[in-house]
């Protein structure tokens, strides 16, 4: 993501300074655009509607002449959403405007084509596949100007220095056939888990919110809030009980402020302290939803007699 | 390298902007502080004398009240030259310039001490060691103003996001152990394969140059130039003879420009064009140099008679 912004913006300041991104990107391209904005250039965001969506007519109001990147996230690592990177690449194409996108979470999940969706540039990792740690991929379509962001050895035709990590990479491509394989019946398989976790939170919770949108999700994702309790109290809880959770971004674990993403639905700061992220994947079994479905209510039930909102929920 | 260096000359820019390195860094070293150049950064390159060392005088000389940073590397990968970091990184205490230095070759090999040696900054990189592909460390000593080279999530207190990748990290800590515990033995032992090797090569092949320090080198680095022969000529039949070498780093093994490491030690580039580097490893024996020995001077000779300077052999 840092060499894909970064090496898009220097190498076509003389075009433009300016860049396109969401609101609701991940903190990777979120914090390189501010950087950039300390190095000349302007950044504009755009908000999701309430439900995590970004609309593409928002996007092409905000291009300027000197816009030369626009680079939106597929699919939302905290609440799930997918973007509609298509129509998004189709206006950038119209408009002669580079578009990167982050597949992070949807790459081997859910079917992309760069040629289809006019994708310039798009960048995934090995990690979220179940590939070795410490490779990734950034593509390039060809034409498009870009500078190396390290510099070194003429490696990879110049454009990325460095001993070519060989097993990752292998690694990686396998990965990548493998959920290419299975993407339809797993994605099946876990939409199902899925539908049955919201569900079930929904109706056994008073007072639980699913965040992002109901279908337009992936197929791994579940977010919700709940009033008067803490995101982190419940991550430590369930801890306890042997459920794996997050409050949010995993990335910024061991930050308190309530995150961006939530806010920039407009969801206020202490509704977003109370969200906790459900990540469903490979090694989910519906015995684990079943479990988590028996003791979150209890859980939450704990947390609300000893929060200080205590009063507004008996 | 581009981390430590990129990262303190930002930082530092308020103090200022000139930077020194040495002509024999690596390209990492060398290619980052070039494109420093285009933002506005001075770099002084100090060059050693003709067996490859650098006179700590000459970086004394070179310091202006402008200098932020002094990038030495310890052990010249191409040519295995020892550079005195201890004198130079003393040099830069005095005068209150960060002192990083490049350790890829000599990390785990010999002994170094950032505290006695001064130094403030070090890069070392696992595969050197038989490590892990795609881990490297780079020590910041307490105190140093750094800038984030990456920008995204907090992780490594917000100074390296992105996923951790600790198997590879555990895979570099082993191998450093490992190291750490054989240094004293297999150092002496490869010292006693190179000076094998070495004398070998002088006796049986007229017109054989070793470039570099003859005892002041890496303890597995050998590099000649040969009168009349091309080193990538060289390499090929050695490489059917099963030994594999190159003609300088093996990061630039597909640029055909004499190497600017031999260039900067007066030699001519006819004459840098000529250099083959024969490196030794943990897996390298007795009976592999008494190969070598073996069917190295038939390969130069073969090699001379199709040469274009053949009359000048003959």
């Amino acid at each position: 993501m840092n060499w894909a912004l970064k090496g898009v913006a220097f190498k076509n300041k003389s075009k433009g300074n300016h860049l396109i991104i969401s609101a609701i990107e991940h903190s990777c391209v979120r914090n390189t655009a501010q950087w950039l904005q300390s190095q000349g250039f302007e950044v504009t965001e755009i908000k999701p509607n309430r439900l995590g969506i970004l609309n593409p007519k928002d996007i092409a109001k905000a291009i300027r002449k000197n816009t030369i990147l626009v680079s939106i996230i597929h699919g939302q690592n905290e609440i799930g959403t997918l973007q509609p990177i298509g129509a998004i690449g189709k206006i950038c194409r119209e408009n002669k405007i580079y578009f990167h996108t982050d597949v992070s979470q949807t790459f081997g999940k859910i079917p992309i084509n760069v040629n289809k969706m006019n994708i310039d540039l798009l960048t995934a990792s090995s990690h979220k596949i179940y590939g070795p740690k410490g490779a990734a991929c950034l593509f390039i379509r060809e034409g498009v100007a870009i500078e190396p962001y390290l510099h070194g050895g003429g490696q990879e035709n110049n454009l990325r220095p460095s001993t070519v990590n060989v097993p990752a990479i292998v690694g990686f491509a396998k990965a990548a056939e493998l959920c290419q394989k299975e993407m339809a019946t797993e994605s099946l398989r876990l939409i199902n888990l899925r539908n049955k976790l919201i569900k079930g939170i929904l109706v056994s919770i008073k007072g639980s919110h699913l965040t992002g949108h109901p279908r337009k999700r992936l197929a791994n994702n579940v977010n919700f809030w709940f009033d008067f309790v803490e995101g982190e109290a419940i991550v430590m809880k369930l801890d306890l009980l042997g459920i794996c959770a997050s409050t949010g971004s995993a990335c910024s674990s061991q930050d308190l402020t309530p995150s961006y993403v939530l806010l920039s639905l407009g969801l206020p700061a202490y509704k977003a302290q109370g969200s906790l992220r459900l990540t469903l994947g490979r090694g989910t079994t519906e015995q684990d939803i079943d479990y988590t479905l028996q003791v979150l209510p209890q859980v939450i039930h704990d947390l609300r007699l000893i929060s200080p909102f205590k009063k507004n929920y008996e």
